[in-house]
């Protein structure tokens, strides 16, 4: 008998993004049921209009019950939580209505893994403000996983194909992540990365480690982060037997990355890893004035359950039409699969 | 009758790394007759060997006098210096003879172009360690050229396709690279940026601004460098009817002008910039285990003649095998013919 395939929850987003239409597209493939047992979470009657918006021929099965989930190829499960008011939805617009639907979707997707009955979850874009609209604090995703789960210590892993990033530091300034270049908050990053890797099936990951400053500072010609922290951060990793090099000039470190060197890379801060990222997975359009494919995925680290994501936002000025890319949510439900399955 | 091809001066660069083999390689290719007169400057040992080394039937035209110079495809016309000992010369290995060489040839080549005996130079690699051992006290070509054009004001652009960047700042720490996001420098940088796209023919270029901070700093929330700095001095720029955007967040920034939204970006510090260029033109082969193509280009703004080179090294691991690719060499020689045509 074929190994039991994971059961996937899905949380849609933001109802007036485009969060349900790229579920339904990405569902409208074959191969992610023959991967997965995919659960959208969210609203029934979002999820039909999606099917409008798209024009995908797909039935939908709405259940509040997991094992009611047929799984089956052409059918949407939709955990349905029959909380979008449709005739008061408007596409592209920020109000406390979608914004409650979206918080309660995530809720109740971190409620099903926490309770096993789904093996992980993959989340939709949302809109902040729509989210604090509807009394619900939080800056993000990643804040609401960790108090539901009561987590402390979390960082992303950021992925495209074969480029995979964690960083040090993200949102704080460029001074300020020069300042939290420090040993102890290396290693950790550096363990985390490898603990990331093995999630995914990586046996023996080998890691990265990029410098903060140009050249890796030249011997300490310019900055000496290098030689005072991240030099002893990797020598303390290397004798546990972890495959760890570094640290590495961070303008070739990328391109080495992408090209096979490293399964992950270590960067020092935001942009340093975001921009590579960016460069690969987003291609602007000039011709269209839009981004031609956005497939970036972003992996919450340290979480008791798993939690894989789309790498862009809610899109409010393309929501509704059924353009927006799935590729991005088909390497996200890909990803959170591959973690699940190891 | 058609338009007088410019005469582009070539300095071989070191004759121990892989300089003469991509030149040769370069010439090989009927096309750069078709939009130049190419002058290899250099020694016709080490060419007469680099044409051995990657068995090219061409032939060798060695002169003196620019004006003897035939510029048919199948002979490669050398400005002859006769200052390499080819019994002496071993590949791959740091000398006094080959910094010499490579020196001379840069210097000659400057002169042509003082002479307007030569339109354009482009350089071939050199290791700053042999040119130090021969007594020459250069950090690299840059400060060799401003030496000898007696110019104190130059900044670099860098190329690869669509995608050009001028910095702020290069080789300094991070931490100093913050120091030096001034509104002066900016807006002087802006306008180098400017001046470079119009010389390779653009005619009203559309410049892109990074913010330094992540998300520009998101109204100042991590940084106010955007704020106190970048800001002032784009309005001051857009004063002058210049086409300007920014402070544009880092991580969007490099992938809009790869998509073809702005014919030239101004970096911030150096990773900013190299990252995304180096991730985009260089090619790490994982099965080969080396760089598959490294095609990106360095022009250097400022000075009163025309320079391009290449984006590497001498590559003293791979030297005298044949085995390197012209295909950086071929771009700047595009880009010099672009800004002398212009």
């Amino acid at each position: 008998m074929a190994k039991k395939k994971p059961i996937i929850g899905i949380s849609m987003g933001d109802p007036s993004g485009i969060g349900p239409e790229i579920a339904v597209k990405a569902l409208a493939k074959q191969e992610i049921y023959q991967i997965c047992n995919p659960l959208i979470v969210g609203d029934s009657g979002a999820i039909k209009d999606a099917l409008r918006i798209t024009s995908l021929p797909l039935k939908i099965n709405s259940i509040t019950k997991v094992k009611k989930g047929l799984f089956q190829f052409g059918t949407l499960d939709v955990y349905d939580l029959k909380n979008v008011n449709m005739a008061e939805l408007k596409y592209g617009m920020v109000s406390a209505m979608a914004g409650n639907a979206a918080f309660e979707a995530i809720k109740k997707v971190i409620e099903l893994a926490q309770n096993n009955e789904i093996d992980a979850t993959v989340t939709g874009p949302i809109n902040k403000e729509s989210i604090n609209l509807a009394g619900h604090h939080y800056a993000g995703h990643t804040e609401i996983y960790a108090h539901f789960t009561n987590t402390q210590d979390f960082t992303m892993l950021l992925a495209h194909e074969n480029l995979r990033v964690v960083h040090v530091s993200t949102h704080v300034s460029l001074r300020e992540a020069c300042d939290r270049v420090k040993k102890d908050r290396v290693i950790k990053v550096i363990k985390l990365a490898y603990e990331a890797c093995r999630k995914i099936g990586i046996k023996d990951p080998r890691i990265g480690v990029a410098g903060l400053n140009p050249h890796s500072g030249e011997s300490g010609m310019f900055g000496n982060e290098e030689i005072s922290e991240i030099i002893p951060a990797i020598n303390e990793v290397k004798a546990l037997k972890i495959k760890v090099d570094g640290p590495i000039p961070p303008d070739s470190l990328f391109s080495k990355a992408k090209g096979g060197l490293y399964d992950v890379v270590v960067a020092m801060y935001h942009d340093q890893g975001h921009i590579p990222l960016k460069v690969v997975g987003f291609n602007w359009c000039e011709e269209k004035q839009k981004w031609d494919s956005i497939c970036g995925v972003n992996i919450t680290l340290g979480l008791p359950i798993i939690r894989s994501s789309v790498d862009h936002g809610t899109a409010f000025g393309k929501a509704g039409k059924g353009t927006a890319s799935e590729l991005s949510l088909i390497h996200a439900i890909e990803y959170a699969v591959k973690m699940a399955v190891n």
